[in-house]
């Protein structure tokens, strides 16, 4: 991404064959090279935000395709530069012989992201709005599409910068009697500082830690199905994920014994994993089996514990649900069609659990409902603050609280009365912070980072 | 496709995740629903052929993303209509929200090719135009491509309006003649008709004729890979498409024992069947697969006959190849590795089969490239015409044929000195077929064969 005055095109369309395809086009010479492949009006003289029906030629100067070209006029584009894009019928042998054909006239190939990097570069994005443009493309569920296009709109970058206006006042004034250092005059009054210092600490620690439930609901809630072998799990996973019409996928697992499954319930995208039943063995390969299952239970937001209501709970599994003091467990008292006057009495143990019991019934569909409700209400009940303050990203969440320690050593400086000096370095250190956030501050590191996880075109 | 005054949406670009997705709306209320949805410029202000960034809504009015719209007004659309066209980030989930947001907004899901069908009934395409979009998106290689784009460029078309005017002026000068019966004039030369007659007829047969090569470029050119157990079949299907870089798929037959690789070498697509070894054998299943061989050889457009350059050929290989008397067969020597000072003499062979030799060493790369030209030579020598003027839709060749019939019996009518009106009931059949082939007769079953085998979205 070194030769930022070049021309790049692409592909910005999902790869494969369909009614449409579109090629972007982006940098100095856009214009100029498309006019070279193209008959039909002048596009150097056409308004910007204009589309124009024509030829399209290949790379051998023969007619490719009927196309419309809409042109956007720097800066008023995607990516702040002049760009084009290039509507073509969208047959895979087009779109690589187009691909072609621009290359020939001119173009480079882009890099993933490079349309959005340009973007960035071109002061056109923040770098959380150029982030989140990646997570829109990605959001599979109504709560991830809904922080994703928050932070799109600068909801989240806004926020930081407010909090870093505030940083600065403070800082500003700091510096000031460093100036004055010899003459012991406190510009910055110190109960005043301390109290907006606290304030600031809060929110980046609250921003900072909404950053599990936040990662959590952008790929997708893990929710881990355990219980003993023969309680139901896989029929619950089925009735579960049976029902969805839209956005259910099969993964199979790279591991051989944990399916998992998607399926998108209220705004949320859950991802169950339906483990290997829980119980002793001296079969090696079942003893990875259960270790992994384990391991599931551990890294889940949400447990359903199965138990067949018509014995006493499994206590291996119940032991492993008791592991992950994080998660919310559910009880699910399976077959409860086999015990129409009440199964077993699991009170006890989900009290020890903390966990809130479903009585279920995977043949008849008895409880599912129940159970949806009580997933999308344990995931509501973390996201209290709106969905739009949440942060989904490492990045986000590793600056966020590199900020919050700074500002909370500037806390304990004031408590402990230290002299203006230090206060001032840990003041600017979570400026720095915060400056990385937004991409006020970037490396060449960050930034490939960041955009290579896009997809080509974008 | 009944109801034509309603407007349709329809996600155009192909199915997937991409950097952006397209939402084509088409038809009278096109700008009034999707302003129901939009915060922007005001579409039904804005000039056709004009883009515009605003925000779309979901159908909970929330924001659902930033989207650029394009209007055509009409009749400046594909379809004829009032027509918008929606980019916006390409993710699933925002693409099914979208559609959603457009139905609530008073739109309807189109149908498979129901914009194209649109644009003909709007008068926008000929049918033969519209049908040549299809082939469009499903071209896989440059003939293919070059075939679809000179129907759908209206060459095809032309061609026949050429042709149905001339039959129009014959048939107006007999049907003159039939006006004035009694007086026994003559206002058509006979001479002169036959002759145009005779031009016609081979014009039609011509292009009817060239259906089967024309279908076979379309759909990609059948190879029989064909020889004795062992002669080198599969190694020989791997080194003629092992090294394509594009537009190589692996479609493993229905039937177990056919495999099928396609590969484009020079302008065409090639479909390789690489079949089971021909050999005498009691095993039923093998019998069964043997059969399929020879089935593949019957109905190839050229077929390999694999020879062991260390032995005879094998026998039962020859006679299959000879069966099929319509294919070019290419004899391949293979393993010449093993044989440097020349293999077994299959001159005699070749000469009975009409066949071109080939020394071939899979191991070492030798002869392939050879193979390669000879492959695209054997269809260069069929498609002499240009590839322009091939026929690949078998209810053109079905319309052309029966027009080739009709003027057929009107040229043996005139040999015969048949009397005018059982002439000019030939001629209009002939133009009836010519204008069922052009759709300027339909019915609904045609066009509903023609237009479900488009995709959504075009």
């Amino acid at each position: 991404m070194n030769h930022n005055n070049d021309t790049i095109c692409a592909i910005s369309t999902p790869h494969g064959t369909g009614g449409i395809a579109i090629a972007r086009i982006s940098g100095p010479e856009a214009i100029t090279n498309v006019s070279r492949i193209w008959r039909g009006a002048a596009l150097n003289k056409v308004n910007s935000h204009s589309a124009h029906l024509g030829t399209i030629l290949d790379s051998h100067g023969n007619p490719l395709d009927q196309a419309v070209a809409t042109v956007f006029r720097a800066p008023r584009s995607y990516t702040g530069e002049e760009t084009i894009e290039i509507s073509v019928h969208g047959s895979l042998w087009i779109q690589r012989e187009l691909l072609a054909s621009l290359c020939a006239a001119g173009c480079r190939m882009a890099e993933p992201g490079e349309f959005t990097s340009r973007a960035f570069m071109n002061g056109r994005l923040a770098l959380t709005e150029a982030e989140a443009v990646a997570d829109m493309i990605a959001a599979s569920s109504r709560a991830a599409h809904r922080i994703a296009i928050n932070h799109l709109r600068g909801g989240f970058s806004r926020r930081l910068d407010s909090l870093r206006d505030q940083l600065l006042q403070l800082a500003s004034l700091i510096e000031l009697e460093l100036d004055f250092s010899e003459e012991e005059v406190e510009f910055a009054s110190r109960v005043q500082l301390h109290k907006l210092a606290q304030e600031l600490h809060n929110e980046l620690t609250r921003l900072s830690g909404s950053f599990s439930t936040g990662a959590a609901i952008r790929q997708g809630i893990p929710v881990a199905i355990i219980g003993a072998t023969n309680a139901g799990k896989s029929s619950l996973l089925n009735a579960l994920v049976g029902d969805q019409r839209a956005i259910v996928s099969d993964i199979h697992g790279t591991t051989r014994d944990i399916v998992e499954d998607t399926a998108e319930i209220g705004d949320y995208l859950f991802r169950f994993l339906d483990t290997a039943g829980l119980r002793h063995t001296s079969d090696t390969i079942e003893q990875i089996g259960i270790e992994r299952s384990r391991q599931a239970a551990r890294n889940a937001r949400i447990i359903l514990l199965v138990c067949d209501a018509t014995t006493t709970p499994d206590p291996d599994a119940t032991a492993t649900a008791a592991q992950n003091t994080d998660a919310h467990i559910i009880l699910i008292a399976n077959k409860s069609d086999l015990t129409p006057n009440g199964g077993c009495d699991f009170n006890a143990v989900a009290d020890r659990l903390g966990a809130k019991i479903i009585n279920i019934s995977t043949l008849t569909g008895e409880g599912i409902s129940e159970l949806r409700d009580a997933l999308v209400s344990a995931i509501d009940s973390e996201n209290t603050s709106g969905s739009d303050l949440l942060v989904t990203n490492a990045r986000h969440a590793q600056s966020l609280s590199e900020a919050a320690d700074s500002i909370s050593r500037v806390i304990s400086g004031l408590d402990s009365g230290l002299s203006g000096d230090f206060i001032a370095q840990d003041i600017r250190q979570t400026i720095h912070a915060l400056n990385e956030l937004s991409g006020q501050i970037t490396t060449p590191d960050i930034l490939q980072n960041i955009f290579t996880r896009f997809c080509i075109g974008k």
